[in-house]
């Protein structure tokens, strides 16, 4: 973060300057530091302590002897199936426990399977040919994508057989007519971003972890990200899923089309099943066209009221061009530097930091609107005070400042990881009423004896998204028990979501009751007894 | 029409005015022509002739022997059910067969069924009791909003009851902070727009029937309309759905959240299933910000070549502000003149003509946008001639002109629709097929021996929908056969949508495989089974 110090226009009242606005796309922006498939800080800080398995930490959970156990036979089958060496990773006949082990955790360390076998088919033939085999078998499978997910849906819990994405990674076709991107589930995030920055267009979806995750993940996820509130969710910009049911069935939906209204959109039951339905094996999406002008600023503020005042003035003054109003903690800022020693782009301290970014198609209409933001927010005192990145590096900054929170966290020991949504006037009180509760009953403290180092809330404040997070020294179940359910019926009473953009995986199965009603749980066991009648799909997690 | 006269400002090469930009939210469009219940013009006309009913025009269609008939006891139960009179109609037991004739057909005068029974349950609970009894004495239903629809979906064939959602039209909630609003099912449009206007909000949704038609309506028919390329589809607008399934199930999907993560998105299997699966009660719906400044163009173009780049250039220009780009054929217009007597908003005849709208935040920046925009076009001789509206009695000339073309069509006597997807390199090039081949066999001509007076092609450009409609003097069945299925074929070779934004109803029921594989429609079939297992939902239409 060190570019950042450089930041030094600071917008204090009366005192505004001229910024210098970006004409040019943001075809350059490097990876953020979370973005890479290793994620070596975090194994390095962490590499001493072995990831607990997932059947250890969740007692209760057993496994079900319905499935078959994967014998050599099997392995032979799926060898001649896929072909190419690179195409399995055999636990089963061989000792390739190293070569599985990425496989069977997931980067956060909290969750870790049992599994044998890693199958990495090429395209939709091949999902197709191991999904008919695995469900005629009854072998339990988990799709898996890049990995990164929260929540413990993309490893094993036992021996399931991981079907991996990352060979199916072309990019198909695309159009800029029409701005329709048609590629393979398992194209990184950052690879189709880029892809397309050279064609003047953007993915319609950005997150810390878009160097490593695929687009095939982001739609089974459903991920949300930094920008939704300007391109709007994946239900609304995928027209087309191509995807493998647990029986083998090819379900051929991948329409290049805006419009199509011919029966039922089946394709958007993929979008956030966490593959339990199916494999997503292909997507079309709309990309919108690269925004010519991009800004980014960071202020300090003194309240949550006055965030709240910050981003209705934003929504009003900058309306069509705000692509991103981010929220973070001091708190969590606090730990981002004990983690990293990156320093904060302000010099004083604040109790609330938000991210204000702005894309358009003209940077001197944008720098306008933007300039009109920052006189009335600096004028009327509602922020306290602020940086406005003036070329492509601070802009980087900022940004890999706000991304790199997750894995900054992580480096600091265990975190437990609350992603949730919750109408906005009570959005930070959930933090606040966690932490207090977790310091009258002893658990938050400075020195190594408490098990909480912090309780410290971010997230994307456009959308009503916060993610709380609870540091700990190292997982701890009294501390677990002491947060959940409470912090589920917190949510409940507000009618929140449990689970804004995170998913249910494994860690929330058993709290999907505190958003959705016993209908709509019943309704949705069905649709999965209806596409997965053996269970064979993901099993263990979700509903 | 007469007010679009005053559009004086053409916008000719080197002579282009600065026009006057709105800056006032458009809180008092009128409602358009189309918008009312009455269709009173095409009434008028038409009123003679009456309509043939829709088991007479289909004889291959038999009504189910499997439904019961309705009964005295079934009426007395739902009059005790709903208690108020204004809920029942009753021509089972009463001679009310003019009460009910404007629910057993379209307003196209092309659909016409036989109820004996319209229903106006006022809220989910009643709905739910109407749907159980119907279940377990296996009556058809046929769910109706404010029946403008253009296939045929919402009228019954036989003797299906009609739930008809007009007395659901409470607005249950809106919150500016987010822009969220949850209404009943049988909201107006309109209504919920205006509503909105009030509170500097937009209804993410416009089209020619707004006037009349229901929310749930447009949910249930997945509804597209004119600004779509700006606000996105209702799959991504639509945060949350009520509805009861056949067997009485309340589904309360009603979230109000932006992100909810939380299992599959149930609720998506309702938007476009046009009430064969369930009936939609309520929804919330994101609703964005009114834009301060709005501007409307209206072009002759000399080409579908010109109209492309016209499109393309729009794009780039207008970028973020764009908020419609509509297509329309010098014939069309011509027939728009010949049947309403309203000129035509540009004095010389053109080929294609487009209307081209922005939306924002900022006036100044707008109309510095769509100068830019404008002097490019016509200095490129991109376009031949234009009109800006200047102010808001142009404003909505030129959109009634544009969206009263379906009406004026109507007056000329019958019309052959067809709302298709097409990639828009080949877009138009439907119509000049369809023109040739219609002219080849004899059938299109000025005299009233011809039975078809004009091929036309009008839609929204920016979504690549076209809307061919073949404008006939009378429903005439060769002229049928010609067009069915070779205009199925043609899209389908083009892999574009046989139904963009219509839907399927009963007109396009049994072309489906034109735009869904095997395997989608035996998917859909199942999913029609799992919720509606007696098939009482609306039989004969859809899949």
């Amino acid at each position: 973060m060190s570019s950042a110090r450089n930041i030094s226009v600071a917008l204090r009242r009366a005192r505004l300057p001229r910024p210098r606005c970006f004409v040019q796309p943001i075809v350059s922006r490097a990876p953020s530091r979370i973005a890479t498939r290793s994620f070596s800080l975090t194994s390095a800080v962490n590499a001493t302590k072995e990831i607990k398995y997932t059947s250890n930490a969740y007692p209760n959970l057993k496994r079900d002897p319905k499935f078959a156990e994967i014998t050599a036979e099997d392995v032979t089958f799926f060898k001649e199936l896929l072909g190419s060496q690179s195409a399995v990773i055999d636990g089963v006949t061989t000792d390739a426990a190293d070569d599985i082990e990425p496989f069977n955790s997931d980067w956060m360390r909290k969750y870790r399977g049992h599994t044998r076998l890693v199958l990495k088919p090429q395209n939709k033939e091949e999902v197709s040919q191991v999904l008919k085999y695995c469900n005629d078998k009854k072998l339990a499978v988990v799709p898996q994508g890049g990995n990164t997910g929260l929540v413990g849906g993309s490893v094993p819990v036992f021996d399931e057989i991981v079907i991996n994405t990352s060979r199916m990674n072309k990019i198909r076709s695309f159009d800029e007519g029409s701005g329709v991107l048609v590629a393979d589930a398992g194209v990184i995030l950052e690879v189709a971003d880029q892809y397309l920055a050279e064609r003047n267009h953007l993915f319609p979806l950005d997150l810390g972890a878009k160097g490593s995750c695929h687009i095939g993940g982001n739609a089974a996820t459903n991920a949300g990200g930094l920008r939704l509130l300007r391109y709007g969710s994946l239900h609304g910009n995928i027209l087309g899923v191509e995807a493998v049911l647990a029986d083998g069935t090819i379900v051929n939906s991948l329409s290049t089309l805006r419009k199509n209204n011919t029966g039922y959109d089946l394709k958007q039951l993929f979008i956030g099943a966490e593959g339990t339905i199916g494999v997503i094996t292909g997507l079309s999406i709309l990309c919108p066209p690269r925004p010519k002008a991009v800004n980014v600023a960071y202020f300090g503020v003194e309240s949550y009221e006055q965030v709240r005042q910050a981003h209705q003035e934003a929504k009003s003054h900058l309306s069509e061009i705000l692509s991103a109003f981010e929220l973070m903690d001091g708190r969590s800022q606090k730990l981002v530097h004990e983690s990293t020693g990156n320093k904060n782009p302000l010099d004083s301290e604040y109790p609330f930091y938000c991210v204000v970014e702005t894309s358009g198609s003209n940077g001197e209409h944008d720098m306008a609107k933007l300039e009109g933001f920052l006189e009335h927010i600096m004028g009327e005192g509602i922020v306290a005070d602020g940086v406005l990145a003036q070329d492509e590096t601070q802009f980087q900054g900022i940004w890999r400042w706000r991304e790199g929170i997750t894995e900054a966290l992580s480096h600091l020991g265990g975190t437990y990881k609350y992603d949730v949504s919750i109408p906005l006037p009570e959005l930070y009180q959930l933090v606040d009423d966690c932490r207090e509760r977790l310091t009258k009953l002893g658990f938050v403290g400075d020195d190594d004896s408490f098990p909480v180092r912090a309780v410290v809330g971010y997230g994307h404040m456009g959308d009503s998204n916060l993610h709380l997070n609870i540091s700990v020294r190292e997982y701890n179940k009294e501390v677990e028990k002491a947060i959940e359910p409470w912090v589920y019926e917190w949510i409940q009473k507000r009618n929140g979501s449990i689970s804004a953009e995170h998913g249910l995986g494994l860690a929330k199965k058993e709290f999907i009751g505190y958003s959705q009603d016993e209908t709509m749980v019943k309704l949705m066991k069905q649709l999965k007894d209806l596409y997965d009648p053996n269970g064979i799909m993901n099993p263990y997690k979700y509903i």
